[in-house]
């Protein structure tokens, strides 16, 4: 038995293998797109999303009367197929190909067409059971069908991945934070002494600056759930049913369970891809956060004898293969080199979503993979730091008392009882002399010891009970 | 009569010109750092917004009894002059200094210290009557007097330059989508021909993407609202009346008529400025919207005889040095160049909001000097693309019809009706032999002349009615 | 038989899967980075170039009496199998670990440490026949290796890919430049049409811009040719024979056939990967050429008959899953996409050389691995768009015929005769009155038609001889 | 008398001041372009190459008979005005204007071309004299004048300033190094103590960065000194004589000392500028150097005495309005901020340098703008930081000791006697029990206190005389 079959497209006969559904378009995607096959195969979830997408295609189009009712039922049961990963083998396309994504495109159409014509009973290949053009993809195009792939894979992946990833993280912190609530320890502004604050306040700011990136994502939704669908080929709707994009995209909300409607504007969804520019530049915010908050762990971890040294992070291997015992940072150093890809990533999104022409933006799947990249890369980054560094923080109270005790900037405490200047004195003298607050305060008659240290408490410095 | 007085901080004594009103900081800082002098002067809506704030915080301080009455009525009198814009000339610092602003706090504080001792008949530079530290920067800090005028700022330069002027632009479209409405033309993708769209649709997607990027600038004003005054050194207001934050929140947004309101994590608003990093990145979506827009509109005015040719622009000027009687798209060219110098200052934004470092991000100035930047950029930009160019846009009818008519991707019409692969066999006949689709239909006999008549309708396949 | 044995490090015992030669530190690794596990395991090359420098090491370390000549054969005869790719499957990790690249440098010392101990006639495990920190990274840190591996892996990649791939792309355009040396047509400035130039002319800009790439990449090699080896833990070179960095270098440059040498300043080559910024930014240099290549190719190709339509390229797939007989030009886009990836990556590669910090830089996997993708991706794209675009790239003649003639600019002949103020008159009573230049300008009595025809020459007018 | 006086240009009269040189598309410019007006006014070094390229110009037309001699002489002369700053203020003109610089190129043909005619003793204003089109811009176009003063530009700025200014910085860290030669200190990396290194050693890390950077930098002249002069509009010289190119290079050479040529292909020279995206991306690499050696600058800073505390900096101003006796690293943050705008700076410029199309470029005034404002602030900070922070670096040697004393890492001196394994486990004793590593070393009876001693001797693990 041979292994492989004919398929034609409208530019001839082409072989492929025996055992695989696609077709003709998929099979010359193969051969005129060798580039990055190693990394780049077209991410699962679009995979999935084209599933999805072409089941409530066909179920439109049913319901509208555009194709038989048995044709439709058996693209919707091949889909399924698809939704459920079985056919994963059968999407060997890469990122870089029409940046449509058509050829993505005809490779879910020509997958679902054989495998509907093997669930209807045909051989595969027979295009007059289904055709992956006039039954698969009726009322559709590249042009609207993969940027409305691209936006339900994007939801997908946050919702799936990315909100309860780094949620795992941001809620140890805030447990971390409330642990730590009354940990006084020396505030830093410049890299400098500052005046006191708590461990639990500092950490605060970390969960702060992730629920507020998070909310930044979660602000861009709603440009995500508005689809191309029904728009066809250049956003007019050419042979889509007039109510198709928005049957098709209620069948899409059923399936997923998020509110996807059609999109107002059909030519501005297929001519811009703005909605994903904004996730990105979200994802960016995210990573800046993170950088600032693996900086300040590993800052703070700094030492063990001859840095900051405030806290304790978990020793989860060997840190140097010539140095013996040497411990490092190294969940921060992962997610830090994640924050910098995610950096990159987001500049090739916002060119890539900058160069549109005329009806159409042709980076797409650039664009989407980008996008899908950071996401999967924050998510594993943000659960290995927090299962391997975060949940392990602990602070190192011996070093964070000691420096407090040497902390010059509680002289500003003072401010209000004798004025800027006269506190400045007496922070200068003691940093010249290498005296003590107190004591150069005392020598300079400025304060009583009592009021000294009735003024100069760090703990109420740091106003917790206001906070 | 001398023109230097004496002036001393913390340091001791300096040198001051006798008729400006700063004080010692103010001339260390102009000493220290002679960075970018020519363009980088921090920008008067900064200190516009400084004004507000300093006269916010002395009205807070006055009512809630931390300052007299008549110092803080003096502050705000000289806040006056500060709004009004009269002393503009009193704040010679630049972008490139201490990262926290503190110079151009204080040199606020000083300006308006000094003019308050002149208004209560003091001599200037008399800290006994008004200090710059004790009463003007009473309950602040550099750490968020700095970022509270930045969110102001921004917030003001995007409701008086950006939104306005964006808009105007945005009008002058939406006027155009609709007077052009019915003007059939020749829809492109991938550069190539494809089906029917009208000029009106077209333009519209334009109008849609300026609509999606304005909602997205919108989006980030939440964050911009939330100010970090209250906050002091480290965000635990020390030195503050637990009641400063909210009170000079509510002054500041009295004054200005924004909902501005004291953060609910002074620590967050100290050590990340994600607020500022979400607008830049909005900005930079806009940018990319713009950038697609005039990239349009200059191909679509390509030629005049060589090129796409399908629309007018107006001749401004002469548009050669040495070719004779060339007009050019000089301000799509010109807009193109902001939207290019917006992605870079974006670029700019997110890295140095990634740098923060515990208690403090000290990137504040480049930070907000970048946003303030792109906005008027970009408001300068649209006003003058719109007045010189997009008011000016035509229908090149002629160019438009013949184009259309020799469209091969009228076919698509026919698939509905003899299905994707005889339509393809149409248009590709018809490419290759040089023929009308209509002719090679007829040749193939696979439409009669009369269908093909009825179905290949331009302007019916763009839908006109249902979008 | 078990699946598993142990392995122990500094930290103890751990299992290990028996059929494999990592150790404890490998294995770590695995549990404690489940980042990117999809897409980001490290780069063959990078085992690849490991494989040389472990050989390298251990014969310059044989060689200055470090390690025994009987271990020392061993690792080398260890390490050929690693750069044979026989055991890339015992390579699992990726590039999100620790920054300085620790986990790959001790998977290496594992791996080869247990294949000598195999070959030695040891028990795989047993460190007492060889070590693999003792023997293995023999005067080695992970701080001087992995950027030895980094350096040799891209000098590698560049010129067993970048060079010959690309310069297969350049040399077609080298021969098209040729072949169409006399082919007048339109030339274009501001989109606009402006005075003529030939097709070869026009693709030797193409060729020269590659070039000029080209040799922007080659000055970076320089940087890259100096490898830290040598310089241990902190670049003093401790625990290092004082001649085994030169003696080291000395090998890699031997069995590679490059120029390596040993660092100048050591410390400098472990705190910085400048050399790799260069690299990645020349790498951007060749995407923007490319990028303006391929548009120019697309843009050429525009219609087939509503565009600029002046070339043909192939038609290797059909176009539209909607669209019939539609063909675009998918490798200009895929390509381009490239070319928005390799900026992505070049921003990634630049943020994180900026992110050093003392005497280390912690971004090291993350810099090599977007160094290494863009050189990939680049080389596959210009094969790809070699093979299926540019080879095929035809002048369209009736297009490029047709539209000379009607070309206004040709006028720009006449500046000398004439002057510009007369010539710009006669284009633009031609344009505004839809006129030939020569019939203008004959009715304005400027020009006489002899005159005309022998000044207006568009092949003279392109100096063809000149250049 | 009257303050304006009528200009005309092909596309009829306008008014201007009658005060200045200029004519009629200068003042058409100043109307059609108000977008940055403040900070964006072309840089004066571009007018002052404009200059050198009108001389240069008018002399080779002249030699070459293309111009009258007296018209030439008069253009020459008027153009050393225009060299000498003379005129600075007849060029009123921004950066967004058309994108080939054709308004300035202009600008600078009006203002020559009018004080030309003054010199000749003609009416201002009177073409017959000298027109701007005919004799000042004889043999040239916007498109290859523009783009050559921009490497003038770029050239004189770099040796006027980046250069001296940046090895002013460069030498006083070469001086620290060898000052601070034999000052033992804690290493560090991954922020975690690593074995010693001297202060002097670590300085001449950053020493070898900027080297390094300046190299990268002095790389790209080649491409800069390729002229773009010869090539008029599109590359073909079309209305140059054919010697022009050659000639007015070597009379820029001349003029400004440097080994200017005329570009080998003029077609690449007009467009794409990938010339100065590699001066952009080697400025970006310098950016990328400062930045890590302003960041190590202010954490070895850090303190006074809840940091690393290593070195101290001069305390240039009082660091907090509200900390009294804080001094910050102000300096290190005006400089990190300059990184952090050339860093975007750079990303406008690639991205700017990516968009050509067919003959033209027309990104060139946002390029060489960005280009020249990142020599002018690397320029700038360097001076500022040298001055007010480099020259007064000096060890803290106190801290130094102590930190020394404590490290653990000293125990990597063992490795070759006691072995790996045996050395992590005294590290980690000593970590865990808080004690030293001799301590510890001898009770587990792994070394004697002689051998101890004898062989972790930190000044003698840095190798200091190695290298």
């Amino acid at each position: 038995m041979s292994n492989i079959r004919k398929e034609y497209d409208s530019m001839g006969e082409i072989d492929v293998p025996a055992d695989k559904y696609w077709g003709a378009q998929t099979e010359r995607s193969i051969h005129n797109f060798k580039i990055g096959v190693d990394r780049f195969k077209m991410h699962p979830i679009i995979i999935h999303s084209f599933g999805i997408l072409k089941k409530s295609a066909a179920l439109a189009n049913r319901d509208l009367g555009e194709i038989p009712t048995d044709i439709a039922n058996a693209i919707a049961k091949a889909a399924d197929d698809v939704i459920a990963g079985k056919l994963n083998d059968n999407f060997p396309l890469v990122v870089f190909q029409t940046g449509s994504g058509t050829q993505s495109n005809m490779n879910g159409n020509e997958v679902i067409a054989n495998r509907a014509v093997e669930i209807l009973g045909g051989q595969i290949g027979d295009k007059k059971v289904v055709h992956p053009n006039d039954h698969v993809n009726c009322g559709q195009s590249s042009n609207d069908t993969f940027p409305t792939a691209m936006h339900i894979a994007v939801v997908l992946e946050l919702f799936n991945r990315l909100f309860p990833d780094v949620s795992q993280l941001r809620d140890t912190l805030q447990k971390k934070s409330e642990q730590y609530r009354e940990v006084v320890k020396t505030g830093r502004t410049h890299l400098q002494d500052a005046t006191p604050i708590t461990l639990g306040q500092e950490i605060s700011s970390w969960v702060a600056q992730i629920d507020f990136a998070l909310d930044t994502v979660k602000n861009t939704l709603q440009g995500v759930y508005s689809l191309a669908i029904g728009g066809t080929a250049v956003g007019t709707g050419l042979n889509a049913h007039p109510q198709f994009g928005d049957r098709c995209a209620a069948n899409i909300a059923e399936l997923t369970g998020h509110p996807f409607i059609s999109s107002k504007n059909k030519f501005f969804s297929l001519a811009a891809h703005d909605a994903l520019v904004n996730v990105s530049a979200a994802l960016r915010t995210l990573a800046g956060a993170l950088l600032k908050i693996a900086n300040d762990v590993r800052w703070l971890a700094s030492g063990p004898r001859c840095g900051i040294g405030e806290i304790l992070i978990p020793e989860n291997e060997p840190g140097s293969s010539i140095m013996p015992g040497k411990v490092n940072p190294t969940q921060c150093e992962a997610l830090t080199m994640v924050c910098a890809q995610v950096f990159g990533n987001d500049a090739t999104v916002a060119f890539a979503g900058s160069q549109g022409n005329f009806e159409l933006n042709v980076y797409k799947p650039v664009m989407v993979h980008n996008v899908l990249e950071s996401i999967d890369l924050l998510s594993d980054a943000c659960l290995s730091f927090n299962e391997h560094c975060a949940v392990g923080i602990e602070p190192n109270l011996p070093v964070i008392k000691k420096h407090l005790e040497n902390n010059l900037m509680l002289v500003t405490a003072l401010n209000k009882h004798v004025g800027y200047d006269k506190a400045a004195l007496i922070a200068k003298t003691a940093h010249k002399e290498n005296k003590s607050l107190k004591q150069v305060a005392l020598e300079l008659k400025l304060v009583s010891a009592e009021d000294f240290d009735k003024w100069v408490d760090p703990l109420a410095m740091t106003n917790l009970n206001r906070s």
